[in-house]
C-alpha cells in the first residue's frame, strides 16, 4: 500500500487510524492527508481561518516505524496558528493541518473533532407527480436491408425508417454513433433500437430490441452530490446515490474554493476533475444497483449553484469572487456527455438548467420548477439553506431572488464545539426553561443522552445550534439582543476567557473528552447568519411591496433537520403560520430529475430564470440596517403574530 | 537514431540508402522499412500480388555494421514470391519485401524500381470565379463591461451585442469557446472577434480585432492529398499543399486498403490517423506558409471517393468492399474538428461533402459543383482517372454516374516497367511510323531522349503507357484488337519468354541497367483499363438514350498528364471532337475549395448528390459485351467521326 520511498521522501503516519504514506518535502500535512486517504475537517480552504483542521505532531522515537518524529521536522509555527491555537494546545504540539508543512519523518494525532465524518446523506428524492416527456426516446426498427438494386447507405436506410413510421424527420446522427453505425446495424439482423434526443439526433443505436432508456439527475450541492437514476419509460427512481461533494477538501465553502481555484496552478481543473469524477462514480454506482450499464443511461440533467455550475463546465470560478461577480453564462446548456468526461453513453446529451444570478444557480432554478410558486396567487418564499443561502419570494406575477453569505455556522464552521450532520453531532437540543437542564439528541444514535448515558457526542450540527439558541432564548438565558445573562443559577452557565458559555454536554457524556458547549462568540455567529438570510427575505419582501408570506419552503438538507419551531423563533425568516412553514427536501435534485422527465420543464426552466429579477443584497442602501435589526431574535422590532404563544413566555419579551 | 537494440531485436540494414534500425523478431521486410523509415514500392496492400516490392537480401558478413546477414536470416520463399519471381531473381536473392520475414540481421538492397519515388504533385488548384458566403464569418464588437447593476453573465451580454448590432439571433457557443470565454473578453478590454459558423453558433472568440479567417479545402485522393487555405474574406487561395496518400504504404488502390482494414486488427484506425496525421501536416505546412497560426484556419471541408471519405472520418470501409457494397452514410456531414483529430481552431467545424453511390464519392460531388453540368444544356462527361474510375454524364435533366475498377494499370501498377508519375517515370513516347524508332520524355528531365543521352529513366507512367500504345497502333506494330503483329523488322519488337515485347529505352538509355519495353501482357492490362472506362461511358450513354457526347472533362491529376489525341486513339472515352476534351485540373479539390467559400455551393452539393443516378456497372446484363467492344482500339464496332484524319492511317484500320 505504501509507495516507494523516493530520496528527500517523508514518512508520515497517522493516528489513531495508523494510515501511513511516504510525501514528498514541503507538502502540508494536510495535503499529505488527502494524499494518504485521511480525512481532516476544514472549513476555509486552506486559508488557515476557521482553525478547523486542529492536529497534534507525536514527537518521539516509534520503534514499529522506524522512524524518529520530531516537532523540528515540520515548519515553524505560522502567524495564525499562533492566532488560532491556545497557549497550552501550542505547547501540546498542535497545529493546523493547513498550515504545516513536512520536512521530515513524523506521527501526526488527528483529534476526533478534527477527523471529518462520514456525512450524512439526507438527499432523498421526493414523491412528485411529473407528467412523463423525456428528452430521448427509444425506437426499435427492422430496416430494411441493402441489396445491390438498392444499396443506399446505412444511415439513410435509417432515417427513411424513421420519417416513414415515426414520423421523424431531418434527424441527424451523433458522429461516435455513426461510427459503429454498420457493424451495430448488422449484429442483430437489421433489427435495432434507436434512442433519439428532442426528435432531432441519433444519439444512440443498439442491436436488437432493447425497451428501456434510463436517465441521471444530478445536484451537485456545495457540501454533497445527489444522483437520481430514472427509467425514462416510467419515470420512476430506480436507484438514489448520494455522497460527499469531493471538493470540501479544497474548501467547504464556494468563496474558499474560489479561492482556491485563484490562488492554485491548474485548482480549476482540479476542482473540475473530482467532481466529475465523482458523477462517474454515481452513474457507476446507480447503474450497478441497477443491474445495467451505465452505457445504457442516455440523458442527464445537472443542477448546482453558480459556483457548482461553473466548476463542472470547467469554466473559471474567478469571475464569480470579486465585483461585480460575473458568471460566464446563464443560458441552460446541452453538452455531449464525452465533452465533460461523463461516462455515460457517449452520444448522450447532458443538459444543465439554466442560473439565474448571483450564486442563485442551477439549483434554485430546479426548486422553481419543482414547487412552481410562478403558477400560484399566494406569495411563497423558497430558503434554501445549504452551505451557501438562497431565496426566491414571489408568485405568478413576479419572482425575486436573492443570496446572502450565511457563512458556514449553520454547517458547523464558525461554531466552537460545532460540526457537519454526521454520527456524533448533537442534532436535537431542548433546555428546560426551569431546571436550565438540557436534553439532546446525537446523529447515529436512537435515544436522547437523558434514556442513555452512551452519546458519542463529538461536536453540534447546524439544526442542534439552532435549537440551542432558541431554547436559550426562551429560557431566558440569552436575550434578545444575543447577549448571555450572566446571573442565572446554574452550573452551565459559567464564564471562560472568551466569555460567557453554556454547556450543553458535559464531558462524561462525549466521546471527544470535554464539554460541548455554546459561546457568546457561536450566537454572534448565528446572529450573523440568520440576519443575513431574515434581511434578505425582508429587502425582496419590501421589492416586491409585500408585507406578509403565505408559505415558507425550506429547501435542501439543513431545511429538513432543522426544528421549524425554533427555526422561527431565532428569526431564520419573517413572521408565517407554522402551519404554512414546510420542509421540500432536495428540492434542487427534484428540480433535475423533472427536467430530466420532462423537457417541456426544461423550457419552463429557461423562461423562469430569466424571468426571476435577482437584488444584490449588499447594493441595496438599507442593508446594513435591515441586517442588524435582523439579528436580534426573532427581530429587534418586527411583530410576530404566528409565535405570540412562544414568545410570552418568560425572559423571551 | 537508431534505437536501443532489445533482447531478440534484429538489425535491419537497407542499401543503397544506408537507413538502418532495430526491430522485432517476425516482421516483415516492408514493415521494417516503413518503421524504419525507407520508402519501398507496393500496389497490393501487401497481398502479395503485384510483385512491386521486390528487394534483395545481401549475403556475407558485414564489418561495418559488426553483423553477418544471411538468407536464413528471413523465412523461406512463399508460393505467391515463386509465382512473382524468376527462376534468376530466385537464385540472385531477391524477395517480395512484404513477404520475407525477418528473423536475424540482414542487409537489404532495394533496387531503383522498387524505390517510391518522391511523386509528381499537380494538383494545383485552378482559377475559377467563385462567389463569396462562406460558413464562418467574422464580428467584432465591443462588448459592454460587466458592473454591479449590471452584472449579465458574459455569454448574454455577448449574445445581445451581437443580436443588435448584426441581427444574429439564437445564437449558440461552442463548449470549448465558452471556457475560455470570459478571460477572453477581459483580455483586449472588452473588445473581441467572434468567429459565427452559419450564422448559428459562435466557434470562436479572440481578443481585439481579427480581421481575417482562414478556411482549409481538402482533397483525400487515393494517391495524392492536396490542401488550399484560402482567404475567407476575399476567397483568394494564400497556400497550396500537397503530398503523397500515406496510405500508398498499406495499399495502393481502394480495395487494397479495404483489404488491409479487413485483415489488419486495428487496420481501419491506423488508416485514419495517418490520414489525419497528414492532414495536419498540411494545415500546419500551408498556416506557417502564411505566417499564420493553425488556430486561425477556423473552416474546413473535405472531399475524397467514398473509401477515403470513410477512413477520413473513421467508418469501418469493410461493407464498401463486399456486395452489396453499402456506405454509412451519404449526406454531407458538419463535424467539429477536434472530434476528428484535426488541430485547426478546436471550435471549427469540417465540413464533409455528401457521397454519390459506390466509389463515387464526395470527389466527384466536388467536380460537379465546380463544373456544374445541371445547369447546361450540353451533354457532358466528366471522366476522373484516378486510382479509381469515376464517371458522370448529364445536363440539367438528367445526371448518371458509374464506377469503375480501372485497376492500377494508369497509375504503372500491372505493368512490367510501369511506375507512377515520379522523377525518372518516362511520360511522353512517339514513335515513328516509318523508322518505328522511339522518342521519349522523362519526368525531371527538360530534353527529350533525342536531345540528350542522360535520361535517367526508370520506367514508365501512366500517360507515357498511354503514348506509347497510342503510337503501337499507329504504328502497325499492334493492332486494333491488342494483339502485337510480329512480323516487324526493327530490333525493338522482339520476342521474350513471355511474349512479344517493345523496347521504348534502351538499357543505356536508363538509370535501371535494363531495357525498359511494353510487352504484350502491358497491352492487355491497358486495354482492360480502358475498356472499363469507355463500357461504362458506354452504358450511362445508353442509359440517357445519349447517342453523342458534347464535351468531356478529364479531371484528376491524371487527367492533366495524357496527351488527349493519344486517350482519344486508344479509346479511353466515347468520340467527341478533340476541342471539346478539356482537363479541368483537380476538380475535386476545387470543389472543396467551392463549397469551402460558398455555403450554397453546399446546399447545392447535398441536392446533386441526390440527383446523381448512380449505375452499378457490373450489374448490367450487357456490360461483359459492351466491355469486350471497348477493350479494341479505341472500339471494336463504333466509328469516330473525329478520329477520321488520324485512323486512317496504315494499319489502324
Amino acid at each position: 500500500m505504501v509507495p516507494r520511498k523516493r530520496n528527500q521522501d517523508c514518512l508520515v503516519v497517522f493516528q489513531p487510524s495508523g494510515r501511513r504514506g511516504y510525501v514528498s518535502q514541503g507538502k502540508s500535512i494536510k495535503a499529505a492527508a488527502r494524499e494518504i486517504g485521511v480525512d481532516i475537517e476544514g472549513v476555509c480552504g486552506e486559508k488557515a481561518t476557521c482553525g478547523k483542521c486542529k492536529i497534534r505532531i507525536e514527537a518521539g522515537y516509534f520503534d514499529e516505524y522506524g522512524i524518529e518524529s520530531r516537532m523540528s521536522n515540520v515548519s515553524q509555527l505560522c502567524e495564525a496558528e499562533g492566532r488560532l491555537l491556545s497557549a497550552q494546545q501550542q505547547h501540546d504540539g498542535y497545529r493546523l493541518a493547513c498550515q504545516a508543512l513536512i520536512f521530515g519523518d513524523v506521527v501526526v494525532f488527528v483529534p476526533e473533532e478534527s477527523r471529518l465524518g462520514k456525512h450524512v446523506m439526507r438527499k432523498v428524492p421526493t414523491e412528485r407527480s411529473i407528467n412523463l416527456k423525456p428528452a430521448v426516446k427509444k425506437y426499435c426498427i427492422k430496416v430494411v436491408p441493402a441489396t445491390l438494386q438498392d444499396n443506399l447507405g446505412d444511415w439513410e436506410r435509417l432515417r427513411i425508417e424513421l420519417e416513414k413510421r415515426f414520423h421523424l424527420s431531418n434527424l441527424a446522427i451523433d458522429y461516435q454513433v455513426l461510427v459503429s453505425l454498420q457493424r451495430v446495424i448488422r449484429q442483430s439482423n437489421w433489427v435495432v433500437t434507436v434512442s433519439v434526443w428532442m426528435d432531432s439526433e441519433v444519439i444512440k443505436v443498439e442491436p436488437g430490441v432493447v425497451e428501456k432508456g434510463y436517465g441521471l439527475a444530478v445536484d451537485i450541492g456545495t457540501t454533497t452530490l445527489a444522483g437520481y437514476l430514472c427509467d425514462l419509460s416510467n419515470g420512476e427512481v430506480m436507484a438514489a446515490d448520494s455522497m460527499t461533494n469531493p471538493q470540501v477538501h479544497y474548501g467547504e465553502d464556494v468563496m474558499s474554493r474560489i479561492g482556491y481555484a485563484i490562488t492554485h496552478e491548474g485548482g480549476c481543473q482540479r476542482l473540475n476533475q473530482v467532481i466529475v469524477k465523482a458523477l462517474n462514480q454515481i452513474a457507476g454506482r446507480t447503474a450497478a444497483g441497477t443491474g445495467i450499464k451505465r452505457q445504457a443511461i442516455v440523458d442527464a440533467t445537472v443542477v448546482g449553484n453558480t459556483c457548482m455550475h461553473h466548476i463542472f463546465l470547467n469554466l473559471d470560478p474567478q469571475y464569480l469572487g470579486k465585483a461585480p461577480f460575473t458568471p460566464s453564462i446563464h443560458h441552460s446548456l446541452n453538452i455531449k456527455a464525452r465533452d465533460l468526461g461523463l461516462r455515460i453513453s457517449p452520444g448522450a446529451y447532458v443538459h444543465v438548467l439554466p442560473i439565474e444570478a448571483g450564486f442563485v444557480g442551477a439549483d434554485n432554478v430546479g426548486a422553481l420548477i419543482a414547487e412552481e410558486p410562478y403558477n400560484q396567487d399566494d406569495m411563497t418564499l423558497i430558503v434554501d439553506i445549504g452551505t451557501n443561502g438562497e431565496l426566491v419570494l414571489g408568485n405568478r406575477d413576479r419572482l425575486i431572488s436573492a443570496s446572502c453569505a450565511t457563512g458556514p455556522a449553520f454547517e458547523g464552521g464558525e461554531i466552537r464545539h460545532g460540526m457537519r450532520a454526521a454520527p456524533g453531532a448533537v442534532e436535537k437540543i431542548e433546555i428546560a426553561p426551569d431546571t436550565k437542564e438540557v436534553r439532546f439528541k446525537v446523529i447515529g444514535k436512537k435515544r436522547w443522552n437523558t434514556e442513555s448515558g452512551d452519546t458519542g457526542a463529538k461536536g453540534i450540527c447546524g439544526s442542534g445550534i439552532i435549537d440551542a439558541i432558541a431554547h436559550l432564548v426562551r429560557a431566558g438565558i440569552v436575550d434578545r439582543s444575543g447577549r448571555f445573562i450572566t446571573d442565572m443559577e446554574t452550573p452551565r452557565l459559567r464564564a471562560a476567557d472568551e466569555g460567557p458559555e453554556f454547556v450543553i454536554a458535559w464531558a462524561n457524556e462525549t466521546s471527544v473528552g470535554h464539554d460541548i458547549v455554546v459561546c457568546q462568540k457561536d450566537v454572534r455567529n448565528i446572529q450573523l447568519a440568520k440576519g443575513a438570510m431574515y434581511a434578505g427575505a425582508k429587502i425582496i419582501m419590501r421589492r416586491l411591496g409585500v408585507e406578509r408570506l403565505d408559505r415558507i419552503l425550506l429547501a435542501g438538507a439543513f431545511g429538513s433537520q432543522i426544528d421549524k419551531e425554533s427555526a422561527a423563533l431565532i428569526g431564520l425568516f419573517p413572521d408565517c403560520a407554522l402551519e404554512n412553514v414546510r420542509a421540500i427536501g432536495n428540492a434542487a435534485g427534484d428540480g433535475a430529475r423533472i427536467a430530466l422527465l420532462n423537457v417541456d420543464k426544461r423550457a419552463e426552466a429557461e423562461r423562469v430564470a430569466k424571468m426571476v429579477e435577482y437584488v444584490e443584497l449588499t447594493m441595496e442602501p438599507d442593508f446594513d440596517k435591515t441586517f442588524a435589526e435582523a439579528m436580534w431574535f426573532p427581530h429587534m422590532r418586527e411583530g410576530f403574530p404566528h409565535l405570540q404563544h412562544l414568545l410570552h413566555q418568560k425572559g423571551t419579551d
